[in-house]
């Protein structure tokens, strides 16, 4: 009996390792016939719990990471802009990404928002009503990243993800396995092609 | 006119990651015709000049590097084991390393060092002499480490890593293109390709 697989994909979308892995995974699931949860999580939350830190705390470290993104980038042959306001407090838009989630269109806004955030230099929480559109919620849908209940359902898979073992972003699971970075992808794929 | 092509190649023998990579970097630069240059370099002065600190300092980032540890000696179909003595000082030994440069072989000796320590559950610096034996070092070699001119060598080689923008193990340059990682060989391997 086949079981249809599942990655649940944890990313913030302030951070740009996680805008490479979205630009890759879909294609990558849809190989092995996986479908993607797709889990948005305040990183600045998973770092204190998990006793990590930002990357580019390090100076050489931030240097070499713009680097490596332009790397990635062109080897995906995706855009890639660094955000001028990084570190960047992206809450409301991941909020509305667990909006959209409920209506199907996860991915939808969530590949908007990061395309927005890390190839257009856009601070994603002021086009949330223009992504609610194009992905197609109801009217209004936008102003309810304000109401309890979607602030609420942020925190719980924020901390679904700390409970997992997530302490960076993106972080991938396969089963129980996790795979970290965005880097990480192809060791993901052989865990879906080994089933 | 062709130039000779090297890549740098900055490790700590306390790095697992960097065992990883050093059981790869040799075929891969004999592929490009390259040389390797072997640097040790003592991470805790890296990590102290680069405002950055081990990995493993966060809980369930090191549990996740175990697990990731083992995929990639499945992957390369090497043997690892986690050392005992983790976080552990090699300095005698990179010291070693070293005064092996001087002789033409640091490469069979930071291979032997990486083995012991991260296939074999040794503490490398217990057994300087018989790796010093093993790639034809004269008798006594292995008792220069405590000269003083060895020791600043292994200073300076550290220093030398820092002002490259060096921030963690492993780290390899090709030119002044840095990259950081056992996971970047495969850029590496790219840089190396493009000339």
């Amino acid at each position: 009996m086949s079981v249809p697989r599942t990655v649940d994909f944890y990313f913030d979308l302030s951070s740009p390792y996680s805008y490479l892995a979205a630009t890759q995974l879909p294609a990558v699931a849809a190989r092995h016939g996986a479908t993607i949860r797709w889990r948005p999580m305040v990183l600045a939350a998973v770092f204190t719990a998990a006793g990590n830190r930002m990357p580019a705390a390090s100076p050489p470290k931030a240097a070499w990471m713009l680097q490596d993104l332009a790397r990635w980038s062109a080897i995906y042959g995706v855009p890639f802009r660094m955000n001028g306001r990084f570190p960047l407090n992206t809450i409301p838009a991941m909020r509305l990404v667990l909006v959209a989630d409920g209506h199907g269109v996860a991915e939808a806004v969530a590949r908007d928002a990061f395309r927005r955030t890390w190839a257009e230099d856009q601070d994603p929480n002021e086009h949330l009503a223009e992504m609610a559109a194009a992905a197609g919620l109801p009217d209004g849908a936008h102003t309810s990243v304000q109401d309890p209940a979607v602030k609420e359902a942020l925190k719980a898979s924020t901390d679904e993800a700390i409970a997992r073992g997530v302490f960076g972003a993106p972080a991938m699971f396969v089963g129980d396995q996790l795979f970290w970075g965005n880097d990480r992808l192809d060791m993901l794929e052989r865990a879906l092609a080994a089933g």
